[in-house]
């Protein structure tokens, strides 16, 4: 076998960068360059997550130490507004990066600015961040330097969209998208509405209306695929589970249920991990927990004037990050997009 | 204290029969005359529920038993198409009924077929029959011998849009109702989606678009309300939790979501179980769990064109069924409408 | 009616306080005087939980201004160490104090010492501190000025052991209890234990053998109604689950299973809460949550010289903390027991 | 690569079945030949599991049609007392056999007769029927047509405790399981305590004592490897997870837990799947669930008299069953333990 790329990965104490290292240490053309974190530098891997053990038992190592190392690839789990930095000083090292912050998704930073509440840190580079929806940009992916890790909820919402958006003949409008995501997506971090006994045994919207931030991302890339501009109404909503992610969408389309389902299956036909189903053969989150598979299907009510609606739902660590972002690495390298993902 | 009134359970064994006698036998007006089950007939309901002993010990009968019972109303948890029947004989014998089955909600014999596959069992007391949404028919409720208990996804639907759909001026079109549930609302019955394997974990849709039999429930007090035809987009989706459902309701109204506040404000300004909250106070499942309140808010996008968002959450077994059951038994023998129900 | 008695809540907005705070709400002969908060002083009780929306919507004052207000009895949700010297504050002021810290717990300020690593601030008043736990020392609690409110692991395995150890003709030794609590149990603090992500679909032993601090309160009270020095292995475990904790417990006694149940049903005849159940008719945790009840049974293996299997279910948050402290609040003013916990 | 072996599974509709199959398909050696289902006979496996569209579309044929397939290896899924039978005819066919159900365990048919109240259907095959405890008995495994799969509450008790009862100079005795198992346990069956609303938020014993199935399974092994006849005290308890076996086992033994450590460090030194935990490092079912790891440790309390505590906490659905069957398989023929297990 030829020699295996090196991988690094900043932040791998998260719920996504520990996933990232499950699927690097078992992947056949890649593996482990380093791991940092800041809490937790100086200890083992398995020492932070104990079952991790015989996994990976690396030692953490801080971001300084990080940027000494030869590495060709660099995925970063940072915080917003902290990864784009890092991303850049590996980029000047001639290192590829996928970031898996939201740094590099919007591409005007004076949007970042609106909805983010910060200064962009490194605008320069947001001309050549390639946004990594892995079934819809793979030429441009392949070829990048950067590649922006798309949010688990856009990935939800742009993929049974995009290729109707996409359609010459078809005109989608009046997007709602009614989102529901496992406590995962809030990471690790200590939230009071993360803790089990408000979260369990409960369901709350949060950010309903057009104040997510995931809004001005989804917008950008509905409205870049049907060259005009686009807006949606969005509710993501908090599930009782660790982990995956439905979105129930209603849009108003000139086509039937049929017709769309169509243009899905041609869109993904040749794409590993999305599987279109039939209009009664309903998407749930059991289905794609722990996996990286996208499930979908589109139906309609038979009421005159009433909307289609498009059921998507996906692993949030893993199609709506992780996953994906090991899977925009193998287009990057030009290895199988199921490396290291499917077993 | 004056005599208590004495109440008869049919199907005292399932989640709403065994919340029917919690809260009969904390009630300052009533108690229970007899608790009846097939399945169970001849035990104590504490043996088939041990968490009922020293609550209620007493032995379930057949319902043929019950029938010979002198009670001064019954509420019937038997199956739809099961309990028309009972109910009339009790009816006929000049007891008031409560009925927590679909039997009685749907006013059209022919919709009746169509929607539950079954001919009426009694047709003729459809005319009289009171769809006890006590909010908004009690003058009705309180003559009735007959109240339809409403089903659990139409409250949660009917209590935010009822008093905006009567409003005269207001324009209410478009009506999407994205509505989340518990387990409990399959009952107790053995089902492969209720088992705890399935159903944790997991957040699935069924019976979307316009296929769930609770439609043409909300449509018909809708269309009633607003002198109009009005067919909707009703996608239930089940929730791993035991108790408590939330709709996330989208509508197009010619006014702004603080108006329609306002109009809440007024219709329940008097309704001990609705609490009315700010648009930045979004309802959810765990404050309303285990209560008979219906927590409410509306909400705008300020996107030119967006829909209007209104969620509300109740408790399904509650709010949902039970609890507006007492609540309806409470307001047809002229007790205070909290009895039994706040403690 | 006659006047009721005013009641203080320091510390009311963790899982225990907003608890008493709904039982005192619907007390027949107590209101609130007081609730106090530093983290939310100044907001309403019902911003801080909108789950208590109308149930109470009085200000959250602070400690400092608590102690200007005039009741007759104040419970202490306060963490240990602090919680001792307001309490000493409010007694010197001739109010009565139900204290839900460890703070008076232990009789032995050195035993406090070495297992709170804290000085204990009020030595002075553990000669007269009663142990509260309602069901065993209700004299010594009605004459008291001081209530320590047992710990819920202790209250868990105490009241099916007590009876047994005080039988003069039993000699129980050998004690091994393997307790279960839910999360609500570490408190509304922000812990990683507690995250939803880490605690559901897991199980986890901790602070096992004779670490956890409440082991030297539990074989205090053993030991003293032995009247011999009782030693236990102690292994607590957090459950998935909000609420609840049960007690497996195996102990060596000269007496079969049937003759134990006989001393725990003559011990708790007229315990209003403690439900003692048949060898077959196990307790579990959903037939006590959300209830006051403990449910208990004993049972044996039929092998020559293995343990009798004691096994005990409670709320951790009511019979644990909340309601016996309103049991022990009721039994110091002379109230029935029953009232304000059950309905 | 040479050519994988074929791979039969009876009952492939159940936790267990489905299980085995996503391990056989990602298998290097390996292949399915073919997979049954008597309630799902005619569709495919992603029908019946939408999960597995794309992992496994092959159709379930019945028991009848299996038989006239040529495969290497059968597992049979099949309930006890149906499983036999079967096996045999496999065996009789040249094909080797891993039985997951009980009918091969126990070595005596009149235990079998006790504790299955069914008379043994093939008790000719009970003295050549190898207990598959892997990480004990490969030897064995590796010669045998047939291999008996432990029951899951056993493995995470033989695990701990068989190098201890082994060590010549260890007196082990006393032994108390304390074991807690997720609901897959009771498998996919309806049934009213695996339902969603019983389970979650529960958490309740069941046959403890000396009541379970597993008891005599277990009792079995350790007195073949003490050489002496050992009864336990085995307490099994339904935890609301889905997957997942956590045991607590006290036991007295004439050796520290330092040194029973060094003992099954020794035992395990080259156990893929077993990993020794130092005594402040206490498993959880969160670090091995989806794993076929076993994690284990030791610990005393310090207290004269007291008994030591082994902790161990597995996979019920993958080390309890599936997991373990695939690694008797990679015994059976010679492949690495960790194929098609281990990504």
């Amino acid at each position: 076998m030829s020699k295996k790329i090196s991988v690094g990965i900043l932040g791998a104490t998260g719920y996504t960068g520990v996933e990232l290292v499950r699927m690097i240490v078992s992947h056949p053309h890649a593996e482990i360059g380093f791991i940092s974190s800041q809490t937790y530098c100086g200890k083992r891997l398995s020492d932070v997550f104990p079952e991790m053990m015989r996994i990976c038992d690396l030692e953490l190592i801080s971001v300084e130490g990080a940027q000494s190392k030869r590495t060709d690839v660099v995925f970063s789990c940072l915080p917003h507004a902290a990864s784009a930095p890092l991303c850049k000083a590996f980029l000047d090292k001639g290192v590829r990066v996928v970031d898996l912050s939201a740094d590099f998704r919007l591409n005007n930073e004076k949007e970042y600015a609106v909805w983010y509440k910060e200064t962009h840190p490194c605008p320069e580079l947001l001309a050549e961040a390639v946004y990594g929806l892995c079934e819809h940009n793979s030429t441009a992916i392949g070829a990048a330097r950067l590649v922006a890790n798309p949010g688990c909820y856009p990935t939800s919402i742009l993929l049974p969209l995009l290729p109707l958006v996409k359609a010459p003949a078809l005109d989608v409008h009046g997007i709602i998208a009614d989102s529901k995501s496992g406590v995962s997506g809030a990471g690790r971090s200590l939230k009071l509405t993360s803790l089990f006994c408000e979260a369990s045994e409960n369901f709350s919207p949060y950010s309903i209306g057009h104040s997510h931030r995931h809004t001005p991302e989804i917008e950008q890339e509905l409205s870049k695929a049907a060259s005009k501009n686009i807006q949606i109404t969005f509710s993501p909503h908090l599930l009782p589970i660790s982990r995956g992610m439905l979105s129930t969408i209603y849009f108003q389309a000139n086509a039937s249920a049929a017709k769309c389902i169509e243009f899905l299956r041609k869109a993904y036909s040749n794409a590993p991990f999305v599987r279109v189903r039939e209009s009664d053969d309903l998407p749930n989150i059991k289905n794609v927990a722990n996996t990286n598979y996208c499930d979908m299907t589109i139906l309609d009510t038979g009421i005159v004037g009433a909307p289609l609606i498009a059921v998507c739902a996906i692993d949030n660590v893993l199609k709506g990050a992780s996953g994906q972002a090991v899977q925009n690495m193998n287009i990057m390298f030009g290895f199988d997009q199921i490396n290291g993902i499917l077993r």
